[in-house]
């Protein structure tokens, strides 16, 4: 670490001493563990424990990774096997954040859709679940539920009820559970707030909380920090069988260590500067200006997206996206088949071309056969 | 990056200039290029081209990866193919560092052994390497060379004379070489120096240089760095076929990108202060206090290992290990097989409950059969 190299920092009037501080005692822990520095690990346990009112976190649960797509491939490596009808299929909501499509297609594993519903502001019902599990029983073996909340693309906040239900759902079917939690400080809709899928089962009850396998993941790169260059997460892993548990240490061993720089940056995001500490002013007004601004685009974006005919946009509830959904003429879908282009991706091209504006198009993130969709990314930072 | 969070960092007179020029121009670069920061790849192709004595190297051949290992992890990914006796074959060296067998093994490729000859010290023998090829091919479809130079555990360094016939033989066989070459800066013994695959690959003219596919790679960990908390590396990538490039790159896209603060300290390494800088000095006594005190340890290692009765040990041409053979008298190893260990971990524990020196057991980078090792590190820092 840059500390290392210039111990003098560490006498730096410049740098408060709670910075100081921290950086002396993440320096101290450091000691070659390849899931993560032991005191980041301790720390990341106490924020779970703190942010789900007391619910016990175990730092041995507590996996340190190069953000938090590292720990998506590394978890979903470790549970891909079989052949055949056998292969492990694994269950992604469309539309999805494409990194799932990708590792799912990398391990040859089988990709297994369920559509959230766009007409209830992209939320997710367990009928569909049921379906798209019975339909992928006939040709392999799903093992695996991904859930994003707050959503990417789609941007929506899922209730208590529908953690429920699907952590009911998983326990019945024996599914393994994955919660992508990264955007769990962006929730800007009135009404809405952030469960996180621990506390959830937890709350259940034993039948729940001793059974259900779950990894959540958590990165440094969005809500309010955006540090996406330091390549900073942690997962934390519950109920995985030991032998299990001891497969996922040694594969992530044969990597070494996460980033080092990313893990003192995720210490800073679960044991932030508090009130009395001479960085706390500065912390918290940083952090409410992002966040402040964060959720007055997510509802400008809402608003204004509407007011355009052929565009109908749900309300943006947490992330930093809104995935929109554009009609688009006969003719235009025409003359993009007859370029072989996807009519969301020629609507994008074409605005591209024309005003310099440019989206994603939805086809990249999955979509209803025959709807057409962008998302729009509301900026973190200018 | 750090440097965004604390810009004042910037007009700090605690840094010297020339380091906060370097900080600048490479946030101006950062652009959100999956492999890797555009100036820092420019100055790794400058670096290698003025390495390798002016042959040109592009630097759309540069990938930056999170460590050498990230690297090496790709590119066998992308290589390994088929089923069974089609099955992609991997060649690596015994003794080897444990990367190469973890990844063949969790790639489910096949892993094709080919012996150092620890008698003429640790050198490859072009036999050796027709011999296990040979035999590969009745049951898989061996494809890729792994070469470790420097050694790693075994010190090393190959000869001019040697790395042309590997690359010779690469050619005939049609095999991909990766060539690992992170110690690159670590040569010690006289007579001994560095050569680079890809240099020695151009001297032997377009026969070779148009044809024979390699991947080289290097890192921030080794050499007099030692900055392996921050999991920065590249790879160079010559004369792969445009569509598997592409999907390379489809590929490393996936992660989003190398952690840039190792993408910078990368930069360092390949763009190092100047004669004339402000840091120049302080640079080069470090560098050479860090190589000087390897240099002499390797020195020390080999000397005193050789005085021990039962120990006999290699000179240590570079890298920062040995790996010196143990003979274990026929009692020790069969109380070791009672215990169902491997003789040189029995020893190795042994060694650790009565004198408190904790070694790695040879039985764990690979050794021929009825043969004992250890590796022992020189340490780079104290």
């Amino acid at each position: 670490m840059a500390l290392c190299t210039y111990p003098q920092l560490l006498d730096d009037s410049k740098f408060p001493e709670d910075a100081k501080n921290r950086a002396r005692r993440i320096l101290q822990s450091c000691g070659g563990n390849s899931i993560g520095i032991d005191c980041v690990r301790h720390d990341v346990a106490n924020y779970i424990q703190r942010r789900d009112g007391g619910i016990p976190s175990d730092p041995d649960n507590i996996y340190l990774t190069t953000g938090a797509s590292d720990g998506i491939v590394t978890i979903l490596k470790l549970l891909t096997a079989g052949e055949g009808r056998t292969r492990t299929g694994i269950m992604i909501s469309i539309p999805q954040y494409p990194l799932y499509s990708a590792s799912v297609a990398e391990l040859g594993a089988v990709q297994v859709n369920y559509y959230l519903n766009e007409e209830k502001c992209w939320s997710l019902d367990i009928s569909e679940l049921q379906r798209s599990l019975q339909a992928a029983r006939e040709h392999c073996n799903p093992r695996v539920l991904c859930i994003i909340n707050p959503g990417n693309p789609t941007g929506q906040v899922q209730s208590r009820q529908c953690i429920e239900d699907v952590i009911r759902f998983a326990a019945k079917e024996n599914l393994f559970l994955m919660a992508d939690e990264v955007y769990q400080d962006n929730v800007y809709a009135e009404g809405c707030a952030f469960h996180s899928f621990k506390k959830v089962l937890f709350e259940m009850g034993p039948e729940y909380s001793s059974k259900v396998e779950l990894a959540s993941f958590h990165s440094t790169s969005k809500c309010y920090m955006g540090e996406c260059g330091f390549r900073g997460g942690y997962m934390e892993v519950i109920n995985m069988d030991p032998e299990v548990k001891a497969q996922l240490t040694k594969l992530v061993s044969v990597r070494l260590c996460p980033p080092a720089p990313g893990q003192a940056l995720m210490d800073l995001v679960v044991n932030s500067p508090q009130p009395g500490e001479p960085s706390y002013q500065t912390f918290m007004k940083e952090r409410t200006a992002v966040l402040s601004a964060l959720a007055e685009k997510a509802k400008l974006t809402e608003e204004i997206l509407n007011t355009v005919p052929g565009i109908s946009c749900n309300p943006v509830q947490g992330a930093m996206y809104s995935f929109p959904r554009i009609t688009l003429p006969e003719r235009a879908i025409n003359e993009a088949k007859a370029k072989d282009q996807a009519p969301d991706m020629f609507y994008c091209m074409k605005l591209l071309e024309e005003t310099g504006i440019c989206l994603v198009p939805g086809s990249g993130f999955g979509q209803r056969e025959g709807t057409y969709h962008f998302r729009c990314v509301c900026p973190q930072k200018f």
